[in-house]
């Protein structure tokens, strides 16, 4: 028997996916064998990026990261860890009140499936102000995101809200 | 290249090693293909039980995890980790409190070896109350631990401060 | 004069009633001579289950608790409170997040109606986790929810949310 | 079979007590048939009053709460409110960090004797920031505390600390 | 060069202004030579009272101070301080959910524009409860809000809300 | 008369100081025409360094900032801040635990000096993680703690903790 966890799952909504994603990624993928990032599909909220284009935005910034996938999912997150095997799942941290939520939700995932076990990473310092609502808030308004997204992501922001 | 992380550690002050404690080497060795346990050792501070004591509660109570080791340190736990070849740290989280002092230290750490991440792991609910100053205080007014500790230490408590 | 705060009230949504709650209403039951609980109707919020709904599922589950009442209210808690002699307001506490915005709603109501009281219960710690919304967004996946509410919300749920 | 909680318990260490303790007294003496005010007594801490001192303060300043009994304790909480045949135990909240430590021993002592429910009392919003520790500080200072304990207390503040 | 800060700016949605908000603007302008209300207006959101009988509130509310201005503003708020030469953001803080986001936001915008530092007021205890949001609930039920808001507001909001 | 808070404080303990405290000091100095850093002296505790080697270190450090005085002060803050004439106190806030905290100080002063505002400047994100306590701790294990402490603070410590 392996005890290695050769496979992990880091999941989230990504609507744009940030640099503070990007740092979770990077050190995630350089810890497991195989790192699937899983974008939630909820289709009764409404995004500002739908699922083919942060997937795409997705793929594009972590093309350097060899071992680390892009999927989406649809339903229970321990679900779809469990459909693929995972019994691994990675959360960023910014602070306090990020920790209240995901405390709650792993305790959940924890009752309703125990072989799957969730670990926290914590966002490096310098990202700890940085999520995808603020990007969106700042782009909104023609501000400027490029120290907070991957390129790819800030061509696609001026699309999306630029120009008004 | 490998990307597995063979080997993880698991420090803390284990004064005495809870039924929380347990919890997160029990799942830890379930995720990694090696869990060293750290016992830091504070040459100014005092435990009620000291590091022999502390080692050998550890050692008797995990004997079951063949891929586990007990060690301890003195010093950073950031040059022990990388004295035995570790990039990764695995901290308990119950709740908020513990929450704002892990993350500080982890980006602290993040600052000083960056090759180490650090993954927090939260505390199963049923756990989230137990401490090891809880149990101390228990155990001091001759109150009942067993819920609380391994069989080996709830002796050892009671040789320490039982019979008042 | 009497002291015995024979009447005590317990308000929420209760949308759905989960087992956190019903671990509340069990212990205020046991300890007030009357638990009258109050199901908040909030004219423009859209709940999944409406107040008739609650109410039913509410008197169902609690069938067994003699002192205990179910009605339903619209407008201030305290002016119901007023409304039917009570003095006591308890209020489920499950963690840092629930009681920073419990306890200014408390300061608020003690600012308005200093002749009622309003005190927390914590949550045990098995109910934690267990929010009426989690168990909302399990539902909507066909999860399992049996251990986080009542039979009959179950049968409920799977009604309004299942087989999609 | 009376469900009526005719007998109430506020412990604390009181040393001393302040205007914020005093509020939940009076709230508490009118809420409950009986409260009995328990004086935590630790052998190994140093308290600035005594558990004497502490016992005769706390008695002086209540004297017109005709319910209401000051009584001290060693030992486990839970034992002496087992010991008088209460089930009921008061605790005052005054913020996060506070109710952390609280939930967190509401929790235990549910655990270890589960007949008794502990139940949060939030501070009134201009009692919020008053604790024990804040005003020995100012008083060591020569400053003035008469807004925020008993005349009683000032005196002997000012006869332990005063004029060095 | 002259280091005072002349100007500062306290900025918000004062949907509508309470006596909270009140406390930081009276106490703001006695501090800086000029301080400018910023009513941050979003076109996408739909505040009870719109941006005009917000400024009108306001203005009429804080005519006794006369070193103070009301202003709105679209898009960033750094954009708009440095639109009129403004180095410092007030901000109030009541709690410790504020304080999060606060802390990230003023973080993002040190980012953005480190020539502008954001300093946090902290709101007198007796205000700590008072939300905006709060006071727009207690009116929507007819209830007393003449001690939380300006004479003003308080007829606006039975102008709007009452008379169901 | 005039608003412009000419004089501001910035206290604690500053031992040692930190690039975190630097930079409070470096952004409070550019917004207020002077500002006096407060060395707070308590007979009873036991710092590191006592309190002429942190006015030492203190002024080598801000030497480059004109208007910049250190000084320190035994007794109240706000007996200090009055003596001075000085009607602005600043406070470094790094994470919630701090907040928590520095609220209840600042609603206790205001309390007892309401013509003393305080404000508090959040530390940048980059020197969230520093403490004073943490660099004792590092340099006592013989860390690296230059990118934390200024130059003359990181040769007293090897002074004083070194060499083991």
């Amino acid at each position: 028997m392996s005890h290695a966890p050769r496979l992990a799952v880091y999941a989230g909504s990504f609507d744009p996916v940030t640099l503070g994603h990007m740092d979770v990624m990077q050190r995630g993928a350089g810890l497991f064998d195989r790192l699937v990032v899983a974008v939630g599909v909820h289709p009764k909220r409404k995004p500002l990026f739908d699922s083919t284009e942060r997937l795409a935005m997705l793929t594009q910034s972590t093309a350097h990261l060899a071992n680390l996938e892009v999927a989406s999912f649809e339903g229970l997150l321990i679900d779809f860890c469990n459909s693929i095997g995972a019994r691994l799942l990675i959360r960023g941290l910014r602070h306090t009140m990020d920790f209240e939520y995901e405390l709650q939700m792993a305790q959940a995932n924890a009752d309703m499936a125990p072989e799957i076990v969730t670990l926290f990473m914590p966002t490096s310092s310098q990202f700890g102000f940085i999520t995808a609502s603020l990007v969106r808030e700042i782009a909104s308004h023609d501000g400027d995101v490029s120290r907070y997204v991957p390129e790819v992501v800030r061509g696609a922001l001026k699309e999306k809200l630029g120009r008004r």
